[in-house]
């Protein structure tokens, strides 16, 4: 029998929420404002490439993780609070700078559409964790992932003038490696044992394919979000790559599933997880995808590689490296995005007449994803260690995946 | 067992339909016509708000209206038949002005977005009635409730010179009264005890969720969409500050959730009925927030209220004033509606120098809610007294909140 | 108990999704280029149109396929795979006449948006043999099917030198013919008893209704998307008939199904599968209504022909003809389709005030018709026979419309 009253949502979430929420409402008060110079037409243009992103980060992300059978409400709606917490922090993380040479921290739909792309980085590295955490847990990994990745964008930009749209697409790395950290950290005995409602059914199925098919749609607009339309072209270019890149990854996705089922099935888990491989890695190699093709075949290695390490890397990790990766944020966003992160260099130095530009761009690349790596890897592993502490109330191992030790189900209305 | 034949839909809803229906046709083949001489970039600024408003009113109001557990045909499908009947009608009935100037009654997005927002005021009634009624009701309840609506805009208009903005987003107040008015009129013996099939399961809850989601995505197009884009920047204030409003309201309704519960634990309808009450009090005090900040606070406080109101108010009106209110509409929109119309009177008088302008706002303020308020109650009555007549065949009682007084469930298809 | 082993997809599918995806990517590395010199203006105009018609491609159809009570995977997946390699297919032969002409094959947001419509087509046809046929099939039938589409535009504008516009918005027509001949052709002798899973239950019933809201809000769009922007006021034109015809579509329907159903019922999937009739017809007919009430005729007969289809004409064709139409296609866009078409004949005869210009229209306008039947009707056939070899793995008669044969279901994750 799940307990009657859960202690660590009245006396840990709720003053939690309570308290920074008023401390968010404080800070705006006192520091931002709307940018009210911007021109209609620019507001009309932004508006819908604002809207795609929110799909994306609320309905994408949270539909997306509802495949549990008994964990639907968990994944909706925790995605929706962290969502909304996060988006406030990054919103202030991100103005720190212009608050320092303006003195007001300024909001406009750019920044809004920033702010919910760290929160997405968040979004993935809760992913790891879904299910084993309480919502105390994914708040406070929600804000600090999103503390880290803009730090991130912060040293890139600093230490080697990465443009916002290369530090931004890093997302996925970043996101994917701090959760694998952060749930290697948070390893419980007995995880290697399969959890009893760790399985999804036709119905959850059916939900999680609901927020698949909506990133898979949106995809394009979350690529190409960031591309500066100047240039003629560029944007386009950008929309169509992503999403020949993500047509491309689907049908692999699908062939790949057949050939690594055992009983040469598809498996719905596993094509979700994978068919999106091409859109993340795509995103990453963003600015140096010139041709469709390109980033057709990118798609094409992004599923196979996405594939085979749903279907093998996911339970070495978890047998040899202590590491469950409830929604396999490894096969889903690190290699691709690692993937992304090769294609760049790949294509950036065979479109360079000139050598030393070249190994000029390959040395800031590279360091750009070892800095990248090194703060996500450290991170995860402090949040790891803050999140474990008793004090939090961790949920008993029984009520892992189960909605029931946080949510009233089936209840009647009065 | 349920009855094998219902005869209020073949004998009072398909004439009542195909007779309105051709009626509409009628009328719109003598007085309409497009506006042919809009320009093409007006159309495409303003085409992606029409669908968002589209979105919000069939996709979001509908799927809200799943959460009962065998309800779930009759929440969406009815919704969307009242929806397509009532955008009729309200075009008719907003175009009566210009067809008294000029002859015709014009047609182009922005009337089309009015009529549909005039139809969300009829959605959040029936939200109060939904599950008691036989779909002719709601057709009923939908065409007087949107005459209604459009009569209150009109009066407000030509006694106190309000401007639409405001009259329009009055939706929420006039809807909610209207609801409340004809939930208490419909009560039956019995009521108070609680409705068998009146609860959630984790299924249906998911697909409320989905109408909670869209609704929360798309509450900024709501509240901008009739905002005018020649000042620069209101626009985007008003985007800015619904999203905001959101996110704390999303935030606050989660904790109180959580302490307001007798078990310590979030309730998934309580989370969807006041997640949106920071979006509805900032549409309703749109015209006078100016800083993300106060629609941070508004937000906070809207979802208080409304979590107050569901937890204790909702059975208190049934026990107390004999009034059933199925969706929690007094706390989802009349006390967040009302909360707006405050903030809007406290805001604009701290912000205007001149006390006589101050004075005379207030009265105005003042006036047109005392309006709203004996419009909505009154029509609620009346429609209440008209809906009880034995001649529409209401559903028996054991036959509430079940789709299988209306509809072919679990059939197979040939 | 269903097979462990589904040779079908193993030895099938597989080699010929990584086989046909491998070519796709060699013919776009050699004939493909991005259009560059757009402007942005145009681009941010066109891209939510392409949203749209993305979201009703993948979504819509997606999960309007997903009401049969065990087969929700497939319903909603294949879909995904087989608009991901029909809408590749399109690309390439849409471009052939550009890669004549300029020896590239152009791709822009048009071509994606033409070839989406294209892929329409298919996923029409595809409706009639769904849950009958296993993926290597739909994969065949799609791009078999969107060749021969592309064809019949092809010929329509060489011989007849029709508009784009028109021979596209064919597809209803074309699609649902050409998908009646199929199924025919595959018809199994026992297939005129009941199938025992080929029904729909409470759950599988709302996310097919959220397939068929999707299509509801979306399909303004899909009408006007290629309707020209240069003359003002045409795509609003085409939005605002498309919306009213729609609404009275959906109310006509629901009356109809009252009146038609035994026990006086509405039946979800009958009303869904009429609801849309009126936006099929207008879509055929766009380019000659010019008011309102015009549409809203149309749609109101579109209703009330499809619902007769469906409550009679369906049943006749499988027991007749034995042609087993899984997703009553031929009601659905058959009949509307070609009711549009007469609807175009009358109404552009009717405006032309010059007997010669009407009566070489009619001429033309019947010849398209007899044209487009001839070649789906043919092709349909041939593609039947082609589908029929046993070398295809033809699911077993009692794994038909069971996700069980080809999906893992209710599995653990590790």
């Amino acid at each position: 029998m799940p307990p009657q009253y859960a202690p660590s949502l009245r006396s840990r979430l709720a003053p939690l929420l309570l308290f920074l929420q008023t401390g968010f409402i404080i800070i705006f008060a006192f520091y931002t404002e709307i940018e009210r110079n911007g021109n209609a037409d620019d507001f009309s243009k932004r508006y819908p490439e604002f809207q795609d992103v929110n799909v994306i980060v609320i309905l994408g992300f949270g539909f997306l993780g509802t495949f549990l059978v008994r964990h639907g409400f968990s994944g909706s709606g925790f995605n929706l609070l962290v969502a909304a917490m996060a988006t406030q922090w990054a919103l202030i993380l991100n103005g720190v700078e212009s608050l320092y040479y303006r003195g007001r921290l300024r909001i406009d739909l750019k920044s809004l559409i920033v702010a919910e792309m760290c929160t997405a980085s968040a979004l993935i590295s809760i992913g790891a964790v879904l299910g084993k955490t309480n919502p105390v847990h994914l708040i406070l990994i929600g804000l600090l992932e999103v503390s880290g990745f803009i730090l991130n964008k912060w040293l890139l930009q600093f230490l080697l003038n990465t443009r916002p749209l290369i530090s931004i697409m890093m997302l996925h790395i970043f996101g994917s490696l701090f959760g694998l950290m952060l749930t290697g950290t948070l390893y419980r005995k007995g995880s290697e044992q399969r959890f009893e409602k760790e399985k999804f059914d036709t119905k959850m199925g059916l939900f999680s394919m609901l927020g698949t098919v909506v990133l898979w749609m949106f995809w394009p607009s979350f690529n190409s979000v960031l591309v500066d339309d100047r240039t003629p072209g560029r944007k386009l270019e950008a929309v169509c790559s992503t999403y020949l890149a993500l047509a491309v990854s689907a049908v692999t996705a699908a062939a790949m599933s057949v050939l690594s089922n055992p009983k040469g099935k598809l498996h719905l888990i596993h094509l979700q997880s994978c068919i999106l491989a091409g859109g993340v890695a795509v995103g990453v190699s963003m600015s140096a995808v010139r041709h469709p093709w390109e980033a057709m075949i990118i798609g094409f290695a992004a599923a196979i590689i996405s594939s085979i390490g749903f279907q093998y890397l996911k339970i070495h990790m978890l047998l040899a490296f202590q590491c469950h990766d409830t929604c396999a944020i490894l096969s889903s966003h690190a290699l691709p995005g690692l993937l992304g992160w090769i294609a760049h260099l790949v294509l950036q130095i065979k479109d360079s007449d000139d050598h030393t530009v070249a190994i000029r761009f390959a040395v800031f690349h590279i360091c750009s994803l070892l800095i990248t790596i090194a703060l996500s890897v450290t991170l995860g592993i402090l949040t790891g260690l803050l999140i474990r502490l008793k004090f939090w109330r961790p949920p008993q191992y029984k009520n892992c995946f189960d909605d029931q030790a946080f949510w009233e189900v089936c209840s009647h209305l009065l």
